[in-house]
């Protein structure tokens, strides 16, 4: 079945138009019409093979959301009208331990919903910047918000999860002082989320100019992280930092700002290392550095259904396929409020 | 009071005989007539002056052991003849969270038994090289070993805790599999108590020379660190590893080796850093690189009563006080199996 996607030929080249095939669904497969999808920075370090590995034709796009519109013979409690989701995973090896506790993120044959291993044309797999996708019942998520909100649930999918995981993990909640290092895509989510769980949200930027939209966010503090005195007024201070930049920059600056027992968690990987973190900052207080990479389906779901009770969605800026170009110059920037999201009628 | 010590007067003057004062006992302390001193790697670098801040004289020593001869009207509990230990802390400011929380380790008043702030002469804390302490109740430890084996629980009080508080808070035990990272005085304790606590223990060193001392000591495996094929057959693997190595090296060898949601803890931080470690080893499987410094009170009492139970004491070599300066340089090129204890009678 071919259907009009947008993406990459060569990673010099620019995303454009092309036609892709999607496999007709087998017993428990989910075949789901794209309403809308998310532009992850992940998209475009794929698209331009910045990162090892890169297949081609690439179709990026992993923050996936339309209705359902076939089901496999054997697939329970879907039906064809129902609004799903599809996140960072289509597949894995659905039986090691990882799979059995639901991390299917931490699975060894984890697939991603593009640029993965699959037996389906052209051998790997091809994202949400298309029309329909065919995915395994497993990896489809339900969606309980309002169809209306449906454009700004898309980066629950990545953005979302990748956020609340971490601090549901770490346990993140009322009592607790929670600091959000970076208010872009994955930030704007943080703050959002732990001030629905009830912690205390502290926001970590480096411009002053963001202090209002992270106080709109739900921060109940904001620090410029160049200044010295506020950094300073932090120390020892908070349980948990979810820590979104990707950028190498000085961790130490934010270890100092745990208390005992406190966790910082990274949650994106920098093409070139940190600097080395001072391991006396680590055994003083006895502090821990972790990563966190997505969420599990389980707790994906649980996410959802979070933010749909919570009236949680992304701030997105819609966008046409034809402006994916040009959205990812700005997103380079940091040029969005906080994520474009593709409508994707406009690809027929 | 006066009493004979060990120690420096300088950072480049070797250890000598010195005579140094010591407070009568107030209410709440005790008096302890030290019979046997552990060696820390703390107290060769205090001594020379490798860390910051060393003041002179500086008479080192954290792993007291000996019996009490006094006690201040107020002491519960203990009374002359008890057999007590005294650790790397002397006091704390009693009433914070850690203190609270009987993690005096982590409080930002603890008083370190040697270079500590003190309004005793001569306005420094002054260490076990020595024949005579007066401590405060709450930092004095019972012993419940036979005292033929006093000399041996020395290291407990540094070396032992230090080992045994990241088991415990990272849960050690049955079902577990323990990596012991380094063979020295930190890692053979390691390894002892790992082992007594029901883990499966893998012992890491950079010699095949250790192996059978390592399996002597506990461990069910032996991981020479330099041969890549014996270190990729235990890829995530570990639930738990606790790094003693404080020389600077490269800490993704061993972060691979971690399991989903294992933790690698430091417990010696290196004079200058690590390489950096890759964000991606942990992001992957939610791993976590965390710190620990020596351990609390109560835990300090727990781990010597656990020891006591099992058997377990520090492999030691005793020396005479006045052989200090030598056995420093012993340790520094590694060259003891596994703590120097200076028998303090030698000091009279
Ligand atoms: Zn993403
Ligand atoms: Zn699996
Ligand atoms: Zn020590
Ligand atoms: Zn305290």
């Amino acid at each position: 079945m071919s259907v009009k996607a947008y993406g990459a030929q060569a990673a010099d080249k620019p995303l454009e138009p092309l036609d892709i095939t999607r496999r007709a669904p087998g017993p428990h497969d989910v075949q789901i019409e794209i309403a809308f999808c998310g532009v992850c920075h992940s998209d475009l370090h794929t698209a331009r093979a910045e990162w090892a590995g890169t297949l081609f034709p690439c179709v990026p796009g992993h923050e996936i959301v339309g209705r359902v519109s076939a089901v496999g013979a054997h697939v329970k409690g879907m039906q064809p009208g129902d609004l799903v989701g599809v996140g960072c995973m289509v597949d894995s090896c659905q039986h090691c331990d990882d799979c059995e506790a639901g991390l299917e993120n931490y699975c060894d044959g984890m697939v991603g919903t593009y640029n993965g291993p699959t037996a389906d044309a052209p051998g790997h797999t091809l994202g949400g910047y298309s029309q329909r996708i065919v995915v395994h019942e497993r990896f489809v998520l339900r969606i309980r918000h309002p169809e209306q909100q449906l454009a700004a649930v898309a980066p629950l999918l990545c953005a979302g999860i990748t956020t609340y995981s971490p601090l549901r993990h770490w346990q993140a909640g009322p009592g607790k002082k929670v600091g959000i290092v970076g208010i872009g895509g994955l930030g704007h989510m943080g703050i959002k989320l732990a001030r629905a769980m009830g912690a205390h949200v502290v926001a970590f930027t480096t411009s002053e100019s963001k202090r209002k939209d992270a106080e709109s966010l739900g921060a109940h503090e904001v620090v410029v992280s160049r200044d010295p005195a506020a950094m300073a007024a932090q120390a020892k201070s908070l349980d948990l930092i979810v820590n979104t930049v990707a950028a190498p920059h000085d961790l130490d600056a934010y270890l100092t700002l745990l208390k005992r027992d406190g966790t910082m968690v990274l949650v994106g990987a920098p093409a070139s290392p940190h600097p080395s973190p001072q391991v006396f900052k680590l055994i003083m207080k006895r502090r821990a550095l972790a990563g966190s990479m997505i969420g599990g389906i389980p707790e994906t779901q649980e996410m959802l259904d979070f933010c749909a009770q919570h009236g949680i969605v992304a701030d997105i800026e819609m966008i046409r396929a034809d402006e994916i170009n040009a959205a990812y110059e700005r997103m380079l920037k940091g040029d969005v409020k906080y994520r474009f999201v593709i409508d994707n009628s406009t690809l027929a």
